[in-house]
């Protein structure tokens, strides 16, 4: 399969062979010597057309795809390919458009990314060939996406036109068209789109204060239950590792809006009153992202707004039942997979540092410098290495997380979000 | 790569044109026709050679290797190397041994699976090749095994020899022996091995009623952790998904032996003081494995001994804090990954069905009967299908878990575990 692209190559030589009789017959001597000249190029590009065959099919090579990842590189409109067994760099792929704010999701058998960019731009890259195999600028303006639980459909959540468009994951067609309308006719942007167990999608719309739940199980009649006045400004959302309790945080407002995913009937509820810049309005550098929530055990470390804590919520009630200070004013508040840790990094002026939070202490045990910029962690699928990048020191870290010891380090172009691809067995991303 | 074995091939018809130029002396015509004919024999022999590198790289297709599983077929010997995407049957591979008891674990980059045999046999498979790459019988004796949290070692449980072996997960070759003894050098049958975050492997001894804990960051020097009298005849143990709490099952007296790996200071604590045969002393047609415990919330469903039941456990307390009756005696009870449903299969001669709990309500919500001899089950990662394997129908049948109507049944012989790669990404398998 993989060098049909040269058999031509190799194949358009062989018919200079079946001019040869020619040459044949009897005393024609003179024709014999150019014969042999012709054999003598013939042959060559023979042994050419066996060497391009051979180096054709040994790339791309064969592999496994379950310790692959994918970095943005911001600045640059680039991804890499990683191998995060070996602590490679596999391929450099250009042309992907505007990622100044990029999120990526993998096909179920872990062979394609999703990459979705700012400029609403939907590429798909082939990990195993290092290379675009579709790309369609759906959107003038997006903020993300998701894949459904199925692998089969794609869902794109657009600031500009306001809405959700869903796509053929093979084809990148589109297949939903869902404008994001409320009150007469106006639209809204659209955050915090999740996948959901059940074939469906959800979402937030910023200005309308509301939250869309869709089946997707038949593309062609696709159902929708809006939940309205579920909060001033849902600014993002996630859902938590079990695909059950999807929560939506406010800008307009303090607090949080709570959908049981398992119980839509029961309605978008308030939680955490006082969950937001609450009275201290103290300038918040960026909000933090909310897909960072660490889950551990029945509590969900999140982090506070313009605040230099992290809070500890009780997930049975829905209650604070803790407040951790930390460095800065965190954005991603990353649980180790075995719960142990959480991993914090900050908003600037304090972008330089992570601080590791004992889940069972709910205290710090550890404070890293990896360097100026550090804007996303991941950490590989059974927690015993995290990819720290740092985009103004242009390099990816690798820690080992047992000792917290520097194990590798990568140059990237200011690398931003790091995806693995156990994220495609994953609930809710 | 994958053609270096043509490569030999094609190459070794190369030589023979360089004999050429002895038919350049003029007037040789005799020699010319010879020429010739040598030339008509080698270039045939080139397109060979062409054609063997082409289809030699064509196969095995590229692709990625995250929707891939392996399925277990005990009375041959062999496995099935199955698609979830597609529903497929790729591949059989014979020659594994006796899988009359077997399971398998996966290498971190999901292209190699290792079967543990109960002939004492460890197997690798490329699952790409769709061959066997390693195998050692290693015991004569063995009831599974585990892979290390980076993915380099791969540990075996033995019956006989009484202990652990820790194999190069690449090589296979033996890299640690942990001889089970206790007493006066008796050695003990080991069960219940399981990885652990930290490059821990994690096991308990069944004669002697300990369970150790082996950190094998280094493993020049691995440094075990032996925990005495936790129990009389512990015959199986299950790590929880987050790789916390390792629990084992006691055969030869009520109660289950509970471990905390955040703390080992604090020993071996027993629970559940009525799990187990009770007072009622039913016949017990197959003790259940542990590893089927289904963690939802902070809720585990727990097979009951030889009762027609599954227990519900607060994980905080450790209290059994309800009952669910069911069809006959649990096997194994599996979550269904977003915790929502539980699905529970029966031992003989109740073996024929599945039932469906909800785990919120506690109740049982639907019963298949996908045909007799029900062995395992297996989910797809994000939860949206399951494929069960029916020994006696010689089928392996999927159902869509929304609609738990069949989707596909696929032929297999005599299939008994079914394992998918994500399982490469998970803690305590």
């Amino acid at each position: 399969m993989e060098n049909t692209g040269k058999r031509p190559e190799a194949g358009s030589r062989i018919p200079s062979f079946r001019r040869r009789p020619e040459s044949r017959l009897p005393g024609r001597v003179a024709n014999l010597d150019a014969g042999l000249r012709r054999y003598d190029g013939t042959l060559w590009f023979v042994l050419l057309g066996l060497v391009l065959v051979i180096s054709g099919c040994a790339t791309p090579q064969l592999r496994g795809t379950g310790d692959l990842g994918l970095v943005i590189e911001r600045a640059t409109g680039s991804v890499l390919v990683v191998d995060t067994t070996e602590h490679e760099k596999l391929a450099r792929i250009t042309g992907l458009g505007d990622l100044s704010h990029a999120s990526v999701v993998f096909s179920r058998d872990a062979r394609y990314a999703y990459v979705f960019g700012r400029d609403g731009g939907l590429t798909r890259v082939d990990m195993l060939r290092n290379e675009i195999v579709g790309r369609t600028v759906q959107a003038g303006n997006a903020i993300g996406g998701a894949i459904s639980q199925d692998g089969r459909w794609v869902a794109v959540s657009n600031y500009e036109p306001g809405g959700v468009r869903i796509f053929d994951a093979r084809t990148l067609e589109l297949v939903a068209d869902i404008p994001a309308e409320y009150g007469d006719g106006q639209r809204s942007k659209v955050i915090g789109l999740v996948d959901a167990p059940g074939q469906r999608f959800v979402f937030s719309l910023y200005e309308a204060g509301q939250t869309w739940v869709v089946e997707f199980a038949d593309p062609a009649n696709p159902v929708i239950h809006k939940f309205t006045g579920i909060g001033r400004l849902p600014y993002d959302a996630l859902l938590t590792p079990d695909g059950r309790w999807y929560i939506a945080g406010l800008f307009g407002e303090d607090g949080m809006a709570l959908l049981d995913l398992w119980d839509l009937e029961a309605g978008v509820r308030r939680i955490l009153p006082d969950y937001g810049k609450g009275e201290e309005k103290l300038p918040v550098y960026k909000m933090p992202h909310l897909e960072g929530w660490a889950v551990a055990g029945n509590l969900a470390f999140v982090p506070a707004v313009g605040r230099h804590a992290v809070l500890v919520v009780n997930m049975n009630t829905w209650e604070q039942v803790g407040t951790i200070p930390v460095h800065g004013q965190p954005v991603f508040v990353m649980a180790r997979p075995d719960g142990r840790e959480v991993w914090v990094n900050f908003a600037y002026p304090d972008n330089d540092r992570i601080q590791v939070i004992d889940t069972r202490e709910r205290e710090i045990i550890d404070t890293l410098q990896p360097g100026p910029g550090v804007l996303h962690m991941e950490f590989t699928p059974r927690g015993g290495e995290v990819w720290v990048s740092v985009r103004d020191a242009d390099a990816l870290v690798i820690y080992d997380t047992a000792s917290r010891e520097e194990r590798a380090r990568l140059e990237a172009e200011k690398p931003s979000g790091i995806f693995f691809t156990d994220r495609a067995h994953r609930i809710g991303l």
